[in-house]
């Protein structure tokens, strides 16, 4: 696992420029954005590749649920278009542009429900969140925009599929019913992220068990700050959510409420999920620190057994390589063979000393 | 005490499933599911295995109060009669089947209550805790519906011991006084798995005092995750009757809710008692370190007295070593004794210098 | 200060016993109970022995107020008696039974008053609480009983005397007066007790500061469990005062309430006090801990001065040890003096090295 | 700075004493109290002293605004005299001869209010706070009385100047604002003594950068004690202050509650420093510890260089010494010269392997 | 980055002196200080340099906006002739003079609004907030007073450009707006400063995990003052912004609170910020010492390998080296040969050993 800054991805915002002025802010972005509208209903259903916005989209008046659906949110000219068409306000537009903001519901004049989130992945490889902001616009019981950043893969894909094959309910909803499935979709994504963070944890915790090592705290540190840049992108959502469940909206059928307080549950078991993995994860630092400083304490033993035993040793051989011309112990006739014995006996006394402090 | 992946026994959650499909989550099982049939009243009572459910069940007018008790919430196809004979929610029947549920009291159209609580026993062998699910529906007052997984050794057997033997209140009251003893029970069971987590403390406590070694960290370390995950599956029951209580429902007789706040009392105690044993480890994690750390300590300072006491004679009998032809002491008739003599006094300096300075 | 098992006092709770029984809770007594009957009122004062409960108490007639007296609530007969006689309920029975009950202020019906609190001493010689319980009944205006285990050592004995000596306002007032007296002769052997524990916090202190050893680690280990110990025998009064201050009681006057807030007040200050010395307990740890650093660091400069002075001047001395023919300093007249000479220098220059670095 | 037992000056409380008796609690007091009267209002202005109290304060007619100040609440007949002739409460009475009194501020009938405060100073000699009660009652809208224990020097001398020159609103106005002007100056006060403090913080920091020592964690350590001590005698204020802004006094203008809400203010960012300061000495705490590790890691890598280079050099010199009878190198004309550089080799490529590794 | 006394700049304050007195609290400042007036409205636009305030101000009649700017807040002349101009409370005044005020937002009467800010650069060099105080007092709808420090290089000449140039609302709106925009223009500096901060940790992070060294500790330690004065700084703004929004002012369009409520949200995430960087600085502290643990670590196994091989080693020199007359080994033909195989595979075994330790 490579380290890299936490906040490299992070574009700069300008926060001295005029509010008003569209303005992309967020990674550069190569591709061509792309426009699709899904149009459907109990009955029907069609996909379409918008190019000429302003003519395709113009017409408000069919039956069907439409359904915009684009990919790319750096294009001023399509967010400016769709804005003109739909009668935006200027700030939602200005927010769908910068991929920076918070995630976040907010209510407009005619039941319009602007909601920002993010779709969040972890790299269990290089310990990343891999974040990409998603914008959705409920503009009437029939007419949902959504906007997702180009690299996003589409992550709407199994909507879509399940719309076409006629699976689950939304056919059968108006367009706040579509609104919380794809709320839900990517809520439902968060607890694979979460799930793939908490292996990650616990394939660290085994290998601290088995086999403690210094690259540990490094990843234990990674795993806090991804843990708590999940918690940034999800948090807000509790309670804009309640505040929606609690006051409602023109634009929600009474009986969609109990849909969005499914979607509240999820976001606390994801945040209290966050938080026990945390608490896991400063208890594994802990842990792992105390493991290291017994190591470090198995280390001091090996180094005072070995000195504690040789330095006797050598101080006697010391004694004895001694010059004096007067050494009688030189002269006997064994007195080699008697300091050798001496010696295993000071060095094998000493090592059951330390073996009875449990040094060794 | 082996390590163990902290969820290890995890069972994978679909989260992309269509919500409505009936799907077991959960451990494999292999044994088949039984359903047994509890009947009694204040003068009756009788035991019957049920293999035919559609018929045996169908009748609903006795006057007899109806316990069914099913081992094995994994038979898919059994919750499904139970639902369909007894007009269950469809949620609640997921909720049986997903053995990951978190504990829970709701509410349901026509006075029914659902229940679902966790079994938690503590295995002081491999500090784990074994958790199994149960679930009760209060149908009516002489309806109650009990599930539990088939490993769980008839937790309930007690009761119908009792009811057999005509002990306590039960017979002589509704099926709502049914649910406060199963309830009862096992959450009565919880005191004792607390006790058991606490009398393993205590002997880590013991242990810690006598002979503080490298496991004790990770012994802490696992009966924290264990209180962690023990306070999961006891809190949420705290709030839920706290509302229950405050709330009634039309399935309780107002004279049941004084059992309800027994129980919350009970359960306020068990919460009570995990909190202070988490402190109790967490300072006892506390305390273990410096003991390790005085443990340092007390090997380095061996290591200095060693090398400060022999480095020195070791010195001296190395200038005796030396080849020099002129060296004078090395003449001396008594030069090797009063060397010797000197090497004596140096190492019982530095011996009393380190006993007064409370290395020794 | 010998370490012992935090809860080896602790009785065992039996959880499945069904509700109800009469059944002692609590540790193992020989005595006999006894049972005293103080009579007393502005004019008038008598102390009785009761051996026949049931003929001694039954009148309830008399204008006096009257307070029994019973040493050792392990007695379940005599309990059993007084509680026929004054139509006690079960409840109230089984608490007083069992000694291991939370302290509390319990409402009964005709303004009956039950008090659960514990007796609480610090033995300073081995660091230990000693608890024992006390059960009030404030039955009326002119009847309470008080319960207390056999090895309490009379604690009431000063009111007594007050009553006979007519000290005070207790013979001017009604038995809710006698309440309080009691009540506050408890909650100021509090303020004892936590001096005691706080004189020993500042003992530990200052052998801390002049002389830290391993012991002291265990001693405020120690201490902080005797602190959280206590205030979990204290801290329940709080709001259980609290509420009987708003709420009041038929049994009690109004003008009493004061008296009661009064304790209140001096609940709140040792709950104060014992938070106030938690915080130094767990700051003199941290401080104990640095000062063992502080000595480590000393030992390590004593190690690394000994070794990095004697090594060099070692291996000079190995030099002029080894035997090769050609050597011109050994030939040298003065080669062994100059080479002491230089042995010197070098001892000296790193000595002044590592008083510079401060090592010394 | 000498370590001195946190609570050597805390006077023992008599907890059995019966409430109601007069009793001195404090630390000894040789001195005779003093009692001063001062008179004054917008035209005129008098200062008596004050010997029989009975006779000269027993006239409560005049017009003027009266001032009594009295030294030395140690004396029992002084303050009883004054409770007499002005029918003081019993507790006010007794809560000023026991100045261990928290700060507080009562409500009596008839408009009386009574305010403890401490006097704070900072002795930054020996870290230490002085402490001293000040008593203050505010009889009605023309009498005040104060109490201060004798050690005070005189702390309101600079009122009695300003009324006496006629400086600020004091003459203007009631008894009240003269209460508000010796509050204030008090909590001016505890500016400085915070400021002295901070003061000492800000050097003790200084010297952690400079050059950590052992001293500076017992620094710290006392310095928080004293924080702990300083927010104990002012944190009481803020909410008493706050109910007295709220609910107002019968004895309060109205008009003078702008003053008191000032003094609220300046409690709290007293209160804001204190914590503040408390933050800073934690953190303080931490870095010097981490200091005193840096430090322990130099000692443990000049050792390791100091081992590492000599053992093998000490070695080859061992290798040489031994007594072999064929060891050819022994016999080369010039094996003494290479073994040199053989070891001046080794010497320097150790030492640069060391510096590689950031050891020297 | 060199360390600097925390509050080095700080003005002491004068507790003791007697309210109402204007006075100059801070940084001695040596340049005088200058008074502009910008008049503008929809259609005009002019700056004056004014001289004598008491005459070009005098007029209050105009229809034009008239904003004063005036640098130099130490001008107690200025202050005081623009207080008797616009009838200023002596209250305001001093807190303009005084430049140690926390933030504030005051309302006074007539709808005088009285605004004290912080502009805040953090200076990445030395690790320093530079703070300097700027004061606005909204007179009414037309007038508008700021006052700055002399040293604050004209924070305002952005709005002032943007007026002469009409870009943006500020000409077509009431003094409220231009009271907004310079909150605005100071809010926004907020993130720039925490976007340095913020690079900075971040390249303390990098640094910390490519190389951790002794500096890092005080650099974070610094950060986390910087941060905290910081939080000190902004803070009070939360709810006074708050109380502004919810109870309004006379001095402010209703239709004006939207772009109050717009301030307040980026107060919010400035506060979130800091907090978030705070939390990174703690983490990253421990990670650092966990790390520098590590490297200790490291040391000591360096340590342990060279004495462990070399110790050894060592000793079996020594006893080659001893002078006893009988030593069969010495007289071998290969004895010195065999025993340096000997020892190489000492060396090698104990190498070994070590490696499958994981020390080398």
């Amino acid at each position: 696992m490579a380290h890299k800054r936490f906040s490299k991805n992070k574009a700069k915002r300008n926060v001295f420029s005029s509010p008003g002025t569209l303005q992309y802010v967020g990674r550069e972005v190569l591709e061509n954005s792309s426009v699709r509208l899904i149009e459907f209903d109990d009955q029907f259903e069609r996909e379409l590749n918008i190019i000429d916005i302003q003519n395709s989209l113009k017409i408000k008046d069919t039956k069907h649920i439409k359904w915009i659906e684009i990919d790319g949110s750096h294009d001023e000219a399509i967010i400016q278009k769709i804005g003109q068409n739909f009668g935006l306000h200027p700030l939602v537009q200005e927010d769908i542009l910068n991929t920076l903001s918070k995630p976040k519901i907010e209510y407009f004049d005619k039941g319009q429900l602007f909601v920002v989130m993010k779709t969040i992945n972890f790299n269990s490889e290089n310990f990343e969140l891999e974040i990409e902001q998603v914008g959705i616009i409920l503009i009437d019981k029939t007419h949902l925009i959504s906007f997702q950043e180009q690299n996003n893969n589409d992550i709407f894909q199994p909507i879509i599929d399940r719309i076409k094959a006629s699976i689950g309910k939304t056919r059968k909803n108006n367009a706040d019913y579509l609104l919380f499935s794809l709320m839900d979709l990517i809520i439902d994504n968060y607890f694979l992220t979460l799930e793939k963070i908490t292996e990650t944890l616990e394939t660290i915790e085994d290998s601290i068990f088995t086999e403690p090592n210094e690259d540990h705290q490094t990843q234990l540190y990674t795993i806090k700050r991804v843990l708590a840049n999940f918690r940034k992108n999800v948090f807000p959502l509790r309670e804009m959510l309640s505040s929606l469940i609690n006051e409602g909206s023109d634009g929600l059928d009474a009986s969609s409420i109990v849909y969005f307080r499914d979607l509240q549950d999820h976001i606390i078991q994801i945040l209290d999920g966050i938080e026990s993995s945390r608490e896991i994860a400063d208890s594994l630092m802990n842990f792992h620190l105390s493991q290291l400083s017994n190591r470090m304490n198995s280390v001091m033993k090996t180094l005072t057994v070995f000195t504690a035993i040789f330095m006797p040793l050598g101080f006697v051989a010391g004694i004895y390589g001694m010059n004096f011309k007067h050494m009688p112990e030189l002269e006997h006739q064994n007195g080699y063979f008697i300091t050798l014995g001496i010696m295993l006996a000071i060095g094998v006394g000493l090592l059951g000393y330390f073996k009875w402090k449990k040094y060794v």
